[in-house]
């Protein structure tokens, strides 16, 4: 095959494109997980987050070195590394450590959740004939469109792939197989997906209607978040009081996501909106004690 | 919400949409499964696969109703069903009967592995920015391009989540495991996608290299047989021999129709190609025996 030596790039690739961390940082939904400060602890509390975040690429750029068919593992790579960031997959990860598991219980899912996203993220993008979904999207195209649209094609069935083949799934494929579930319908036409829709619909007709906003919110961010925690709680052997509890936590998180940087990020009213959320997501967190409450907590400072 | 009034149909849609069956006939890549005779054994074996493909669309239709919300299951339920028919879930359910399992076993996995492919189908002729990935296609939109991008991007999660809650998976959750893996495998970035890519760039190049016709024949077709074969043999209990025996099999039915129906259906030579599968495949069911060896052996009478 010569495949290998056809190149995949649209146009030529700025050095950016191999340092994708810096290129997220002007993307939508991105957001510093920890607002900094002098505090002892909220240095402790940052150094969690960034080292979460290190061990999910990590695991990503593990599973997905640029091979043959290059063609297609270049862009994949590319695409996975320079969509924005979600805070979905590191609080996969808390949630598994707060209910008493270890985070190598975790990192797997939380790698094909950020998987799901970046999938979301490209083809939402998309130019088509008719325009993106992401009315008014000016992100930057790396690649031309059918590698846009293709790629992610790849990227979801591999998220479900590195699950299905994980250590977890040797010793408890109950769980993973629930974590599949979980992450499917997050993800699929009743989650992610309607969600995407309704807020094009809602850009189009430039309404304002604060519940389809709140709806957006919920569908995209929201259930991914509550999807997130929900598998990171499985994962960690939590108990289904626990595993409820934090599935609610990452609706709140999301959805504060969804107010500040997604479809609410213009929406008037939409502090009183976060302010009412972060209330609820504390509640949830009642229940558990320790110092990894802080942790997880510090989710809510958008 | 009031989502559930907004039409996601691209323009009116015609009475051939409630019947998808009739509207595939002219689709690439359909052929009837098998050819009509007057001999009684012939009869049987068209009356089996017809069986076979009644029983995965009872199940699609039970599983994908249109449901709230409507703006989303109402373009999956037609993009399902109006996409192309490929033989690969008939043959899962042939596959899993041969090993001593009963179609039942099969019958959630089939349906999946149509989700999977009527996703790549719908992608692979959607209009974008500078034309679709199926070079030249002339597939009638039904809807607008964001609903083409957005309701395949529910269906490939939703196939797995049918694996996922399947009864299958409470009784062999192992099985449905390596399943998911399969399938993930045969539709991801080594399998499918790079298929499509590949016939896409030979399509653009016009080249007739014998190699590449093959290579995309394998990746598309090929290996979505051998993976649909090789799943039925897993739910059936066959042994890894059998496994492997049907995967090979599957491998050589789907490179056929590859070579017929797609990549290299105006080859020059493909006759020369197909009869050396045909052989090929017939080898691999040398092990098996009984009458229904000759049923699924009919897949080669393209």
């Amino acid at each position: 095959m010569a495949a290998t030596t056809i190149s995949p790039f649209h146009g030529k690739l700025s050095s950016n494109v191999c340092s994708p961390l810096k290129l997220n940082l002007s993307r939508s939904f991105y957001r510093p997980l920890v607002v900094a400060t002098s505090s002892t602890m909220e240095q402790q509390n940052k150094s969690y987050w960034a080292a979460i975040e290190t061990q999910i690429d990590t695991h990503l750029k593990k599973s997905i070195t640029i091979r043959p068919p290059t063609t297609v593992f270049e862009p994949m790579h590319h695409l996975t590394f320079s969509a924005s960031k979600s805070t979905a997959p590191p609080l996969c990860v808390a949630a598994c450590e707060l209910v008493g598991g270890s985070a190598d219980d975790a990192i797997t899912a939380a790698s094909a959740i950020h998987l799901m996203h970046a999938s979301a993220f490209t083809h939402e993008h998309l130019p088509l004939s008719d325009g993106p979904i992401h009315v008014g999207s000016t992100v930057e195209h790396m690649f031309k469109p059918n590698i846009e649209l293709m790629t992610p094609d790849g990227m979801v069935p591999f998220g479900f792939e590195l699950l299905g083949l994980s250590e977890q799934a040797q010793k408890n494929s109950d769980r993973i197989l629930r974590v599949m579930i979980e992450i499917s319908r997050a993800v699929g036409s009743q989650g992610m997906v309607d969600g995407m829709y309704q807020e094009m619909l809602h850009a189009e007709s430039k309404g304002q209607d604060e519940e389809i906003v709140e709806y957006v919110c919920k569908k995209k961010e929201g259930e991914l978040h509550a999807c997130a925690a929900a598998c990171g709680a499985i994962l960690g052997g939590g108990s289904e009081e626990e595993i409820e509890k934090l599935r609610k936590y990452g609706l709140y998180v999301g959805m504060i996501q969804g107010m500040v940087n997604g479809a609410g990020k213009n929406k008037e009213g939409r502090f009183e909106i976060v302010k009412k959320l972060k209330g609820l997501a504390l509640k949830e967190l009642e229940m558990f004690d320790g110092k990894n409450v802080d942790r997880i907590s510090t989710l809510l400072e958008v």
